[in-house]
């Protein structure tokens, strides 16, 4: 999946992932007012809403992205009928060729992250029969339980060709709490780095590793050491845009091959409507917004290579 | 939420929670066979064995326990239908009278973790109604984001009267991978803590905190230094019996008012008919080997004390 995901990358000239996150606010309202009217203004109205709004941002940017990353508590929050939406949304967008990137930040002891592991980037037998649950190629993962953790999710991607991009360091305000204490004089986000890194090891495609990290846009001096210290690993690199980091922030996730990061825009991309820059296309034509948005986001990139 | 916990746990005189993890391989044959009879080898056939398996254990056991723990990883590998086990459980245990503990290690930056609060210890707004999507009394949280990666759980469980159990020390054995990497001189699982009780102070029950920790019973000298930073600190204690923490281990995780800890058991309890000690039960009989494990381990608790 790795190399399939580079593939895209190149082929696309885009090292974008759209953030499918359809949180109401985001959704326009003819398109939630249809779904009320047909599903109440319930549990099953929302997440019909956040499908139709996922499907119609899919088909006007598929053609030019890699991949897509939809964030699972977005669709965890309307239940059932949301979680289904979201099966739906991975469906869908791998019908348009993209990859799948499943946001959902899992990690626990080793029989439990096997479970995770099982639901979302492997199969589960179930007598003599065989299912994918949610079915993504890729996963976020969460580091904080140490090695046992993540083996079962690198056994798990082994098997599948499915990958994983682990945190290392968060884009967030307060991501320094914790991830940035020093130990032996080194930032903790650097051990877990080079952790990542030699999890990857295991796990290699051509060029890079099926396991990843998770860098944020926001913090691009660390990134800079990061890059060296995991030259093999591809950045996923949320904190673009909405959250404050630049085109310029993003070059240091870059290696010099002009690869090695794959960047995401949630907001910016799928709620382009609400932002003035983009206001002539009218809460109508949401769906066009993103497109331009798509657009402009990788001339932006563009820019600084 | 806390008081009530509290409150369950003196009048069972049992500081236990059953964690309801439906692997496949807990649930006895017979189960199974009669739900692949019902709905073929399939994710619904596999979730509707969970949840039958869950029901009778709830059954035999809720009169001498004040909490259940469902870990949802082992739903989520069933896919949607799991899902739907999960919530059955969740609703089943309450209408027993139990506190419900979600097991689901969520976090992330702060409007996702908004969303997952909403998911798990909250309720969304759609329109002009308000819906619970899963409904825990708690939720397992990770706290790699920091700060702002808790809030808005803080938040959500102080409008709900809801509450949490933060990652501070895991019972896994490579939990010490980065929790243990000393930061001035201290672990990483102290600098957790002394956060966690901060994090606690904003949202006080009448005793301890709305706010727990998870710490591991297979670190008893650790739970020593733990308990003295926080003493108003519930802590949710994974690791007893088949991870290989012993009742004397347990020991330092409690306060001298015999209270500040919930020790969780799983496989211990939930297959307990396929262990040794309870063969006489038989595999048809499993939820009465449950009950009796849930007997002894009480008063193996007891005797420590």
């Amino acid at each position: 999946m790795i190399n399939k995901l580079i593939e895209k990358i190149k082929e696309t000239q885009a090292p974008i992932v759209v953030g499918l996150d359809p949180m109401l606010d985001y959704i326009p309202e003819q398109v939630k007012e249809k779904a009320y009217e047909e599903f109440g203004e319930t549990l099953e109205g929302a997440a019909w809403a956040a499908w139709e709004f996922n499907k119609n941002i899919i088909d006007t940017t598929y053609d030019l992205i890699p991949a897509v990353k939809p964030q699972i508590a977005m669709y965890e929050q309307f239940g059932l009928p949301g979680l289904l939406s979201y099966q739906k949304t991975i469906d869908y967008a791998r019908s348009k060729g993209l990859v799948i990137i499943g946001d959902v930040k899992r990690g626990d002891i080793g029989s439990t992250s096997q479970a995770y592991a099982t639901a979302h980037i492997g199969r589960i037998k179930i007598g003599s029969n065989e299912f994918r649950a949610f079915d993504e190629d890729f996963a976020t993962i969460n580091p904080y339980f140490g090695t046992d953790g993540i083996k079962p999710f690198l056994d798990v991607a082994k098997e599948e060709n499915t990958g994983m991009f682990i945190l290392v360091k968060t884009s967030n305000k307060s991501s320094g709490e914790f991830q940035d204490r020093l130990v032996d004089g080194r930032p903790l986000y650097e051990i877990v780095g080079e952790q990542v890194s030699k999890w990857g090891e295991e796990h290699m495609g051509n060029e890079y590793s099926y396991v990843g990290a998770v860098v944020g846009a926001t913090y691009p001096q660390m990134a800079v050491t990061l890059r060296k210290l995991m030259p093999k690993t591809y950045f996923l690199v949320p904190g673009y845009g909405a959250q404050g980091g630049t085109a310029a922030d993003l070059k240091p996730c870059f290696n010099e091959d002009g690869l090695g990061a794959i960047v995401n825009s949630s907001r910016g991309i799928i709620a382009a409507y609400k932002n003035e820059k983009y206001a002539e296309f009218g809460e109508e034509n949401y769906a066009d917004a993103s497109r331009q948005a798509v657009i402009d986001m990788i001339n932006d990139i563009k820019s600084v290579f």
